[in-house]
């Protein structure tokens, strides 16, 4: 947080202790609804967050409720009298409302739904049909719609008088009387065109659209390939029921990236704020992978047990550098699946691109086994054998261990980027066959190439 | 890629082959330009790239060529005639010019810069300055200024003569004669307002604004705290300089998602896409960590040359177990720390939280040390020891590599937490000290703490 925010906060603070309300009311007039959200997280308990926000001038109140953490929107609902929460809902954009009641529980839901406009509620109730992760999930019904033989003139006046309320005027929707989407207008464009110009003469009728159900993924992707700041949402008849706005596409790329990176550190995706979830719900999500993967680990185990004894006849050394092969081969596919992971995310991979993907892994894989076979056998023979003097670390046994590594990385490499690939080809999510799960594979193979490698050379 | 973008490009594909230029010319005139660049880089080699952009109408030439990959803009470029490169140039964004110039070489930036519009080639080289990171490096200087005693009618007159070559028009600025930023404006606010009220009366003087060398990462969170379309950016006297669309800052989201994931992984990080880097840039990027983490891997190596004998002389059991046990911690290590890496990256954490993160992990560490270590024990027991078995699996010694299992998830738990708090407090990127190098340290402690209980009960 910046030092200038910190000043407003403890203006703020003081001005509500010293119960000094009217200059609180116009102190935060002159602040965004993020940051009276961030304060009354900060700097409030419960029952003063309740306070304050009743002393919030109506115009704001619902501004700020929207940016509020989940637990003390639910906290406040239920210490709303009814009037107060009519108020803050009516006065929300259908999409955040949505939000919000996705988050809450039955009774509360309840409550919030008989507490709204009947309009509203009919609109909320059919948003909250969609699934979780589609683009009717993140779109609002809240938009300008203007008939195709208004004047440019006639399309101002419309503007001026229902745009309040929309969630953006930016972008208007030409629809037919079936409401069906048949072009689209700047404001930009109203700005520059003449005043008698009709609408389907200015309009662009090339327009990118998204279905209700698609994935909101694609949607955010849609954003940020065509740098559109809304985007029309279309039911399978091409009817307009709503739009996405840029915000929204904004807070599934993070929330999306959030989660792919969780994935990937096999912890079960959540979208609560870390500092937010209970200890309990923090192990929720980290256990079943661990247990998973630490079970998993027996095949380790077993091929140690079935080679330990032939191995140790050699040279106990052999398993001093079991470790570093496995975190090799693990770092090494890791980097592979990763990579491939986040291209198939951004749609710069796709399943069809296999064999490219494949070719590009191997050739890389190939120098880098080479460098870092030489590397490992220098370093055995100079750090472990010279400097440390363990004599063990012979010419021949340093030269198994760098072959084993060389063909580990490529093994490595070549699992890293193919398990992804077809992951996602069967409908699975790459994101959560990454690093930890490929590890245990990886260490699995790793430990049967240097076991064998090592009984065909050395025993 | 959909099933509608790929018959349009088949149909491309067609006309182009069958020189039919005037249809292709306005069968492109209805496409996004970032499909007709995805055009020219999945179906086009680079001669026929050429032949095809000039081709295209003089209006989407510039707004194409900024949608295409880096090389064959570097190409196309090369080619060019002088005055193709000018007009090229010209009509681009300035930010997007100075996005392309800063991925050329020296030669192409030179003929670049020699064949662009003086007043442009002079703003374009202030942008150049400030640093990569900066909000500098990614603002335009395209804005809508107006004065602050216009008239609502007076600053749309303005804004329909200036707004055409603009990158937004809905926010407009007011600055005073030293280019002082007074207040903003919304298009919204100015259809709404009377004709005839002044621009000061209306502005909102209570600005978001970012500083030019702001890293553009924060810049970028800003946009997403706050849903704005764009962010003015002033230099230290306060002066209006530039501003940050949101379509930037998507970007900017995107891009550093993805390095932190590359880093996360143990990869230098590249904005270039995967299958567009050389084998040679990959091996770059991806040797640098692996070599580091097998060297560092020599202390597991030591560890273990250490214990060998005396674990030898207990049982070899207690080899087959050590894969296990550095998994497990290097997998609760990972999960801690890009839990802290990626709350850090969103702002949820800072290291002024180092306590309640430390309190937090300390108990889901211990909730996950008593499940893993129970689960394991029982796993050892029933599985390795009565169902395969290795009889050489005793209860006691189950027990030291249960207990082990505990301390090492505790301690990899805090590891994992501390170290990318204390990266950020010295300055250096948490996300560098991830997975792949807490592993490294969790492995070695893991195995000192392994070899040291087992030492004390079974010796």
């Amino acid at each position: 947080m910046n030092e200038e925010l910190e000043i407003t906060f403890e203006k703020l603070s003081s001005l509500f202790e010293n119960k000094k309300f009217a200059d609180l009311r116009i102190a935060v007039l002159d602040m965004e609804p993020a940051d009276i959200a961030l304060f009354m997280e900060e700097k409030l308990d419960d029952k003063e967050q309740l306070k304050f926000f009743r002393l919030l001038p109506k115009e704001l109140a619902s501004d700020v409720f929207v940016e509020i953490d989940t637990d003390t929107q639910e906290y406040l609902i239920r210490a709303f009298t009814d009037k107060e929460l009519k108020a803050v809902v009516d006065d929300m954009f259908l999409d955040d409302a949505v939000d919000i009641i996705e988050e809450m529980p039955a009774n509360v839901v309840k409550r919030i739904l008989k507490n709204s406009d009947p309009e509203n509620r009919k609109q909320i109730n059919e948003l909250l049909e969609y699934p979780d992760d589609s683009a009717g999930s993140i779109m609002t019904t809240e938009y300008v719609s203007l008939a195709e033989n208004l004047t440019v003139a006639e399309a101002f006046e419309k503007i001026r008088k229902t745009g309040l309320n929309k969630e953006t005027i930016y972008t208007c929707y030409v629809t037919d009387k079936k409401r069906k989407l048949r072009g689209v207008v700047t404001v930009k464009t109203l700005l520059l065109a003449d005043k008698e110009s009709l609408i389907k003469d200015i309009m662009d009728t090339n327009i990118i659209t998204v279905e209700t159900l698609e994935d909101k993924e694609a949607v955010a992707m849609k954003f940020s390939k065509y740098d559109f700041l809304a985007l029309p949402v279309v039911d399978k008849e091409g009817c307009l029921v709503g739009i996405v706005t840029v915000d929204d596409a904004v807070d599934v790329i993070q929330d999306e990236a959030t989660e792919d990176i969780q994935k990937m550190a096999a912890i079960l995706p959540t979208e609560k704020e870390y500092l937010k979830q209970s200890v309990f719900d923090i192990w929720k999500n980290r256990i079943p992978w661990l247990l998973l993967l630490m079970v998993s680990a027996t095949f380790t185990g077993l091929i140690l047990n079935t080679y330990e004894a032939s191995l140790n006849m050699i040279s106990p050394v052999l398993f001093a550098c079991i470790p570093m092969l496995m975190d090799t081969g693990g770092n090494a596919g890791g980097q592979a699946s990763v990579t491939v992971i986040r291209s198939l995310a951004l749609g710069d991979v796709e399943f069809k691109d296999i064999f490219k993907v494949l070719w590009k892994e191997l050739r890389v894989s190939i120098l880098l086994a080479i460098s870092l076979g030489a590397v490992c056998f220098g370093k055995l023979m100079l750090l472990d054998n010279l400097l440390f003097g363990y004599k063990d670390y012979t010419a021949i046994r340093c030269l198994v261990v760098s072959i084993s590594l060389a063909v580990t990385v490529i093994m490595a490499k070549l699992v890293g980027c193919i398990l992804p690939l077809f992951a996602k080809k069967i409908k699975l999510d790459p994101a959560v066959v990454a690093s930890p799960f490929i590890t245990t594979i990886v260490d699995a193979l790793s430990l049967l190439i240097y076991c064998s490698i090592a009984m065909a050379i050395l025993a």
